[in-house]
């Protein structure tokens, strides 16, 4: 028997016109039953946001049977004719000649009613939540995003770079990293007082990759422009709405490039984005402008309008001091620049997205590149309004005495690190790169509140759950 | 100062017509002086293969103060005109004005000299192996793999699903994992004589995941279809020429998919794949079926051309029992099929790839949906020639009670996945998917014989550098 093909919901409201037979499947979003014998179901399949209605006529081939398993939350299959339809904000709907019904969801059971769920409430449920509005154009925009970054760095002939998540280094010489290991924690090998690393599975400390910028470099040094787009991880015990254990970074590593460059890699990029997602996703965005945040879409189409305002780390202290703002942190040169001071220059001073570069040495990692003022370093963020920083990046050392000497100062043993000065050592070139912290992005662009609810499955402490 | 664009050389070779004006930059594979006064300098960008000629007259600007640093491995910068070739093998060649070093490459220390090198020896340098001819056409073909990975997906509407990488539960209900952990490994705490996890950062024993299966589930109930593509993890000792401790997988999970489905879905995808890489990187594969495999190109040919075949568990082991091979493991039904006898039935019987479908239940996971006769499940596997199984797939059970029984004959704790059962209690639907061993394609698609050499940086046991 040949199959029939399943339309998905998407198809068949963008042909939108009659079609003598279709067949659809998903999951009923709710049922409606009216005196004439006709049920109204919305189905959804997560192909688009909207749902296609169905009715139903109650004398359809042993709709008795099955109608007591038509709930909210049942899946179904259901053949029928597509006829333009009166009701407002649809272009066709299905009338359905047969209904199969896949899986039910006792309604006494299933926990997606039809009622408003809060956000606490549905990552309790982080397996169920999918099915609702609001996660399935999340997971829609982020697969789009996903998809462009790919799309813009393989337009311009980067390659795309898996670097270790396992590993022996901390790239920040900072950084709070998880341990991999396969010892038996009851019985740890000990020698001379010492955890004996020779046992464990890879004969040394291992811990999850904070950032893959060491390793993008090695290839940045022979195949000149590469990113990378994989998990990092932190272990911070940060509980915020702007923090993940474990998040996805794309990592553009360019040989080549100086920090102006680099800045204008960012911003083409971030630009790019948002052009693309608007453009693919329109009915996901005003979902998200209409329920999440009614700012979202103007704040993108400022983004793709205006250039990104480039201000030195100094002009930035400068602003800042001269504000009559109260900030919690004070500012004085030297000092990091604070959540809040970021957002006030973005989001108050140039209503904009900015680049601030040129921060000073002694705040920034070893592996910066220093200007001439021996204070600061040719580093750069990009910040922007209501969120601040997006992208970090710098123009990277590439001289290797000078390097070395970093390294002394930030007390890091450069025997850890020979193969990175190796390139350093060998056929060395001016180069940069940037990191972009993708949930951040999704955040951004969908204007939702905490990042725990732009993953799939979100790790945070005390919380591995799924 | 307005920077001049810099040339790569792939756009240089591809456009092959005098330029008056044009700078690349590069490095350095090999110097040849000629009694002329003129020296040959052969650049590679990573862009491409091939190297750029350039043509240095010892008369141009300051070439005595640079003479000495351009060696094999130097990083440079050349402006200069771009000439008809006289040469064979190249359309064009670069008449340089003038020459910057970048970065020197001591010919007494720099590893890669003008000789051959071993693969083995190659691993050893990992970081300056991307150099090399043979591994920078890998990491392209590995970048134009992926990139087409997506296109493929994205083209079909798949949503892009990035599944955890650290988790608390095993998808097989067997496989070795790394453990995730920040307690100090020299004062684990105890409580009643076991480890206190709930003192461990996620509160209890996490893991580096092993398949994303179980959580694209939970998507696919609710988008229809997604794919991951990912890292994932297995801490086993084995030491082979086909297993890494950590890899990239594809995992595609579709609802509304049956068994069939799942086999057309993966015939078309790997099709895909190869046509795609043939159209994409025709100048790297010729490469490989010139220096590592002669064969690369026309089995990509026959793939591309051939239906797979598609035979039951039950009729290969017939034609295992039949033939007249000395195997190492033997045959009979119920036992699990070996690299061998994948091997045998793709290579000699059919000389094409198989699809092996229907499996003993018993020697396969929970998860796969029985069939009627009450030994075999929905399983396939599909086995290339000359590399044996490079995926694995199955309808899923869908039934909720058929899964509890399952999992109690294979003594698994029904609680540990209690929302992947409540994919079966609400809302459940027909679904399949499978699973691709990413270095595992790239290691046929190259012809490399080594799965270390196709990863940037292999992990293996006692090996994390890098």
């Amino acid at each position: 028997m040949k199959k029939m093909k399943r339309w998905k919901i998407k198809e068949v409201l963008r042909q939108g016109e009659e079609q003598d037979e279709v067949i659809i499947m998903g999951w009923v979003r709710t049922r409606r039953d009216s005196k004439g014998g006709f049920s109204f179901l919305e189905i959804n399949d997560g192909s688009c946001l909207k749902n296609l209605q169905v009715i139903a006529d109650h004398s359809i081939d042993s709709f008795d049977l099955i109608s007591e398993k038509l709930h909210t939350g049942s899946c179904v299959g259901v053949t029928g004719e597509l006829v333009q339809s009166p009701g407002k904000g649809q272009s066709v709907e299905l009338q359905a000649k047969s209904i199969k019904v896949y899986g039910k969801a006792d309604p006494d059971q299933y926990p997606l009613q039809k009622k408003h769920h809060s956000f606490e409430f549905l990552r309790e449920i982080a397996h169920l939540r999918p099915r609702t509005n609001t996660f399935g154009a999340v997971m829609r925009v982020r697969n789009r995003l996903s998809y462009a970054i790919h799309n813009f760095f393989q337009g311009r002939g980067f390659v795309y770079l898996h670097t270790p998540i396992i590993t022996t280094n901390d790239c920040e010489g900072a950084g709070e990293m998880f341990q991999v290991t396969t010892l038996d924690p009851g019985s740890i090998p000990m020698v001379g007082g010492k955890i004996n690393y020779s046992q464990d599975f890879f004969g040394e400390k291992t811990g999850l990759t904070v950032s893959g910028q060491l390793e993008g470099e090695v290839y940045a040094m022979a195949l000149s422009e590469i990113y990378t787009f994989g998990p990092t991880f932190r272990a911070e015990n940060s509980n915020t709405s702007r923090h993940l254990s474990e998040f996805w970074m794309v990592e553009p590593e360019m040989a080549f490039y100086d920090l102006e460059d680099d800045m204008n890699l960012a911003e083409d990029f971030l630009r790019y984005l948002f052009k693309d997602v608007l453009e693919h996703c329109p009915e996901d965005l005003e979902f998200f402008n209409k329920q999440i945040d009614k700012t979202i879409l103007a704040r993108h189409q400022e983004i793709i309008d205006n250039k990104f305002e480039r201000i030195s780390y100094s002009e930035a202290v400068q602003l800042l001091e001269q504000s009559k703002k109260n900030f919690i942190y004070s500012v004085e040169w030297g000092s990091n620049l604070q959540s809040e001071h970021e957002r006030y220059i973005s989001e108050e001073v140039f209503k904009k997205p900015v680049i601030i570069y040129d921060y000073p040495e002694e705040i920034k990692p070893f592996y910066m590149k220093g200007n001439d003022d021996g204070k600061t370093v040719r580093a750069m963020d990009v910040l922007l309004p209501k969120l601040g920083e997006i992208i970090g990046g710098s123009q990277r050392e590439d001289d290797y005495n000078v390097l070395i000497n970093r390294m002394e100062t930030k007390n890091l043993n450069s025997d850890d690190y020979h193969w990175y000065l190796d390139l350093r050592r060998f056929g060395s070139a001016p180069h940069a790169g940037f990191g972009l912290g993708f949930e951040r992005l999704v955040q951004f662009v969908t204007g939702m509140e905490n990042i725990r609810d732009v993953i799939p499955f979100p790790r945070t402490p005390k919380n591995a759950r799924f």
